[in-house]
């Protein structure tokens, strides 16, 4: 399997292999869960060449949040990405990704004032920055995300549209454990009895579906409905829950369309995020 | 000569052409003059295929700015560009570049807050998203800038660099009238006795130089000549003279290296800049 540590690298890569057909990439932070391999698996369905790149970007991190200690394994990961096989890594260093002097930031506006956007200040234009560098050094035909970060897939679509990028966001849908629980790297935070707790957000998102299926039409009795499970969990501390219109998070007032329940809730130290999109019958 | 008048079109042309060796880009706001002209045979020389864009973009432009008034003359750019020859113009709508919706912005900063940048906010904002946008569009191996707009070549290489775009930035040295007067789009704003006071800005320059080369190496003392030099003239009202170190726009206590000397004064409704690269003995 080829591993790139470098820009430079990458690109001597893809100009060999780049006339086979189109190249797929898939950003990650590492430390893979099977909802990665799911992004892995696709994009190598549908590319000839297949570039997932491995890197904790330290932009998209508040300065309370825990870029020190997110979880890392690159040895672990390259064993992953190997048995998935058909796929390149890019493994850049922070030296490689922002040398001294770096001065360059990726806005997207509007659609990041909510949900994450509004909690973690700084962290879609930390995404998106070090997305664009990643489309510039891989310049990818597909671009593959997963639908846990929807809000991310959002922006990521915005940004390709506005900057006239020549490529297409895949996304693929979120991986679950059995009970429920969204994969996520900062799932090993989480104590027994807080991975127990975290379920909380997946039963709320089913629970608010249920409701909207059975008739509710108020965004903002489905929001009540999505708070007050999450509050029900004694070891959960909601950070949002909210009700937006599809595609670009539009403000409700009755519920019709594609609608997206979203919610964010803390549990231990683990911040941890789920959504679902819903047709509203 | 090709016309496109849409990101598609663009994108087709080059499919078609791109085989044939280096594609050149060589962005403008139209209302060519010798400066233009001489970007575009640069590009002629050193590339298979040159693109050349033609758009007033509204983004670089403060609500107080010339923006509505700036020259343009879409029907005899389309002629001085086929009299050039071998170059193909882009000439898209602000529908074409900024439909509704549109949220994404690019910004350099550091290098930003200084000369132009400091005086005129939002304004590199706007070109270096517009330059991200024309780079993705036509994705050159090389862009062409001019060297009258000094610091905003330094913003479009800090901007290639720092998102790994894969091409060159070139610049061509100002086009002067027989006076001295640098060529510029907003030159046509001048009276008789304005166009006559603005050649202050390159004497001051001249001045300025000279006093170097002389042994002067305070950049304080060089500063105030610029400043006395234009203030001298009574149809300039000058808005900033300074010296900075390149390449990067060091701050200095002491002339030494190659250092950049930048001017800009408003010569009735216009507003001129200037500058000049002194390598200090």
């Amino acid at each position: 399997m080829q591993v790139c540590r470098t820009v430079q690298e990458v690109r001597e890569f893809l100009r060999a292999n780049r006339h086979k057909g189109p190249v797929g990439l898939v950003p990650t932070m590492g430390y893979f869960h099977a909802g990665h391999l799911a992004l892995m698996h696709r994009a190598r369905r549908e590319c000839a060449t297949v570039v997932v790149s491995i890197y904790v970007n330290p932009l998209q991190f508040g300065p309370a949040e825990d870029y020190s200690s997110y979880p890392r394994d690159p040895q672990r990961d390259l064993q992953l990405a190997r048995e998935a096989g058909g796929v390149a890594v890019f493994m850049p260093s922070d030296e490689e990704m922002y040398p001294s002097g770096y001065a360059t930031y990726v806005e997207v506006q509007g659609l990041t004032d909510k949900l994450c956007g509004r909690h973690r200040p700084g962290h879609f234009r930390g995404v998106a920055t070090v997305v664009t560098k990643l489309f510039n050094i891989v310049r990818p035909d597909r671009a593959y995300f997963g639908e846990k970060d929807f809000q991310q897939a959002l922006v990521i679509k915005r940004l390709v549209a506005d900057l006239n990028f020549d490529l297409e966001v895949l996304t693929v849908p979120t991986v679950r454990e059995p009970d429920g629980l969204a994969m996520s790297s900062r799932n090993v935070y989480l104590s027994p009895a807080e991975r127990q707790a975290a379920t909380v957000l997946y039963s709320s998102l089913l629970k608010a579906r249920n409701a909207i299926l059975a008739g509710e039409r108020d965004p903002r009795r489905i929001e009540n409905l999505l708070a007050e499970a999450i509050n029900a969990e004694p070891l959960a501390r909601l950070e949002y829950a909210e009700v937006y219109g599809l595609p670009w998070l539009a403000e409700l007032t009755r519920l019709e369309g594609e609608v997206l329940l979203a919610v964010a809730a803390r549990v231990g130290r683990a911040r941890l995020i789920d959504n679902m999109v819903v047709v509203v019958p």
